[in-house]
């Protein structure tokens, strides 16, 4: 590929045109374009097709083409002058629940540019889905929902641009990789039937639209490649995961796994992939103990119990005075209080070992972690008996649905060679300290491989691989999914799972030996 | 097909969804419609995405299903009850630059349900091409001329659909035939390099759009299909022509001619289309005499003169006391004239056989057709040796421009096997007239095959057929366009042509048996 040139970029010198060769302007740029692309089905945007005479004439037919692929065809959606080696953008978005990223890609480079990052302006109606969800079923909610998500983005967009600088004229192409209900908000399509029985999302692979019908600001061309979902629970973000972790690329089996208030998995390889989602409750995002927090300034997310002293060695974010504690910590928390013999295998405080950490507050017994003195609010940081059953409930759904997918395929979570954790929480979790709860299986800790943001991952992948959406529709396509239907064998599971880290310990050797080493 | 189906109106019937097929909306809908359709491409309207799982639900997953095609893939643009039988409605419009017309066609049994015409509002601007394009050129032009044809156009459809009634949101689809200059202001897309040489229109297949981004007042989702042009001088119109002919499927050699300012002609078969255009004059259209007239009340459309009283008998349109004459009037006069000898062969009046009848006025030679106690201006009605001049360019010009197109593919206009004279104006000319003075070659009568609004009703094909807009750019494709080049071959046979029938009067015997008969 010619310097200055990508998948999306094409520079086009053409014979103008004479009374011997009178093809008309459209139809001369196209068939050049159409050897170039080695395509036939290339139509040109009809904004563009208005300006092109003139713009053709003033660049004496020497310019730079930006196409786009949708699923049936190429459009051509914007030309400058050949010579211009200025910005041509792509903005890849992951739009997560709570916290929504940007990334601007240069498309002739595929180099990331510039990233930011806002909570989900969604926030000022509900938190979660299910809130949300039920504010679009008043009148106008659809509309405010998308109109906040929207121009929350232009706002980003626009300060994005703004620090490099960039004219947000120069963004062509914008990939968005988000669960099935937030692009739904997106699009402004109703996601009414999506948590009612049988739980059916409006569209399972949303048309490429034009940014400008989305109002999203961009080039006025733009076009939005949205990815697609296998239904209500399983995303177009963890398709984008799919894509982002070559999972469905390599010859060994690996796992996927998205841990949050919902799990999702994929499990697979180059000749297979299946998928499936459930509840795991929100304890592993912080979300239930009353100290619990998103990830941020001043939150645990480490945590050490001296084997001797029973101090805890406590790391927060950005070093701040403790304020709470993430997901990651609340597992870290558990691991250390199991080994340390302050929680026993049913997950109940121990007071014996607990000694004056343990209070009873409103008759329920909570440990203290940071004293008032040491606290970021001025107040105890405390962990309840209820946090720690919440979690434990959590943990055992997870691990239940990890054994449950594997053994669906004839496999045991043994035989995985590879387990990618999915998320910003998968890279703050300790994959010790979640193993020692029985929350993961008990493999190699360099088998877990922490994927970033992979949502965002997959989504920039979309702007620089040709051909893309039709790679993301095949491995959308190829997923088989898998309900999981709570029965007696799952409740089976569950119930054995629910114990630190499982009843059965033979499945967790490396457990044995630590909890033995450390009561030794 | 089912009654109530049409190849772009399907009605289907879902399983509605369950826990063991939770496909989302839009993917169990266009499943079903590809199987229908036989097709894999389909996408839908997003607009219309936004309403579907309201409306799956409310018509319990049974609907009628309004799709359309582009050049690369089918469109689902609407959805009904499937029970509901309402109408679902095409708009066939013949864009032309004097008359438009319009045809609401019932999508279901492709018959029509109203028509209309307008002049074309642009004329406010310019009464013809070239001014209009000259208007395009001032600031703020283009767009005028937009309006100006679009606001027309919706006012026609608004009256249409009124009259019947029917809720203009029942359109669908429509198809747009006109000539390369008309479509381009349609569009808003800058005419300003069509008429500059070398004569480069914007584009020669535009693309499938939708009427709200025209500003057509239709169904939200309505598509607007405009028939590809050759070129410049060659446009959609002829296309929609050759289309209502089916010229191009025929096994025998024929012609198809637009008789205008500009002449318009193809040439060939199923195997082989041959194409060109020229500069008539506007004579043909009555536009030169000082008495002429597009055709209307009161216009002279057939004159004889009585071979032995020199009477002239007179036919007006709607038989109204005459006001003018129109092309086929004049093509008349001149025949009559010539037959009884008060032209000569060179088409000068001959005093002897024009008596009291021919009078000089500012020292050219008049010949009064109707006089002032007849007419119904109160003036006199004369035609003077310049308007007879005229004439015989713009004949020998068309004449010419029809053995020049034979001769280049090696035959004579003798082998014509069958003459389709298009539009308004080809019903309206008498072929015996024409032979007469040697505009058109003398076949047998029965060969001449007037097509009527030939634009129209190849606009209307476009809205009954399946696959039409393929079998339209197949049909552009297959054209040759033979460029009319002056030059001295083209010079003499134009000079040969402007004889009365010809020089060579063997070319036509039955004129040559006439006049002997006449002058006998």
């Amino acid at each position: 590929m010619p310097p200055n040139e990508s998948p999306w970029i094409k520079i086009i010198s053409l014979a103008p045109p004479s009374l011997q060769d009178n093809t008309a302007d459209a139809e001369r740029l196209l068939a050049a374009l159409k050897e170039r692309l080695q395509a036939d089905n290339i139509d040109i945007d009809y904004a563009l097709l208005k300006q092109l005479p003139a713009l053709l004439r003033q660049w004496e037919f020497r310019v730079r083409c930006i196409v786009v692929r949708d699923r049936h065809r190429w459009l051509l959606t914007g030309i400058t002058d050949a010579a211009d080696d200025g910005p041509v953008a792509g903005l890849a978005v992951d739009l997560g629940t709570t916290r929504v990223v940007l990334r601007l890609i240069d498309l002739i480079t595929g180099q990331a540019l510039a990233e930011s990052a806002l909570d989900n302006p969604q926030d000022a109606v509900g938190p979660d889905i299910l809130a949300r969800i039920h504010y679009t079923e008043q009148a106008g909610g659809l509309e405010r929902l998308k109109e906040l998500i929207v121009s929350g983005l232009n706002r980003a967009i626009s300060e994005l641009c703004a620090a490099l600088p960039i004219d947000p004229q120069h963004i062509y192409m914008i990939a968005v990789a988000g669960n099935t209900t937030m692009t739904h908000l997106f699009m402004g399509l109703s996601p009414r039937w999506i948590i009612r029985e049988p739980y059916i999302p409006a569209v399972n692979k949303p048309p490429v639209v034009k940014a400008r019908s989305l109002g999203i600001h961009a080039n006025v061309n733009a076009r939005v490649l949205i990815f697609p979902n296998i239904g209500s629970y399983f995303g177009g973000d963890l398709i984008a995961g799919i894509l982002y972790s070559r999972l469905y690329q390599t010859d060994e089996t690996a796992i996927l796994v998205d841990v949050g208030t919902n799990a999702e998995v994929v499990l697979g390889n180059r000749n297979w992939l299946i998928a499936c989602a459930g509840a795991a409750g929100p304890a592993l995002e912080g979300g239930v103990t009353r100290m619990g927090m998103t990830a941020g300034p001043g939150v645990i997310d480490k945590i050490s119990i001296d084997a001797d002293t029973r101090e805890f060695k406590i790391h927060t974010i950005e070093e701040q005075p403790p304020r709470g504690i993430c997901g990651s910590g609340v597992i870290d928390l558990a691991a250390q209080l199991y080994l340390r013999g302050m929680i026993d295998i049913r997950g109940k405080f121990v007071p014996a070992e607990c000694g004056s950490r343990l209070a009873a507050i409103d008759g329920l017994a909570h440990l203290t972690v940071v004293s008032a003195d040491q606290s970021g609010t001025g107040s105890e940081l405390t962990i309840s008996q209820a946090d720690v059953d919440s979690l434990i409930r959590s943990k055992a759904a997870m691990y239940t649905i990890l054994e449950t997918i594997t053994t669906s395929v004839g496999m045991t979570l043994m035989d995985l060679k590879r387990f990618y954790v999915a998320g910003t929480f998968g890279s703050f979790i300790d994959p010790r300290s979640a193993i020692t709860i029985g929350m993961l299986p008990d493999l190699a800790l360099e088998i877990y491989t922490p994927l970033g943001n992979s949502s965002l991952g997959g989504a920039t992948q979309a702007l620089t691989a040709i051909d893309c959406l039709a790679e993301i529709d095949r491995i959308r396509d190829r997923i088989t999914y898998l309900e999981l239907n709570v029965n007696q064998e799952f409740m089976n599971r569950f119930s054995a799972a629910k114990f630190l880290p499982h009843t059965n310990r033979s499945l967790f050797p490396s457990v044995k030996k630590e909890k033995g080493s450390q009561s030794s």
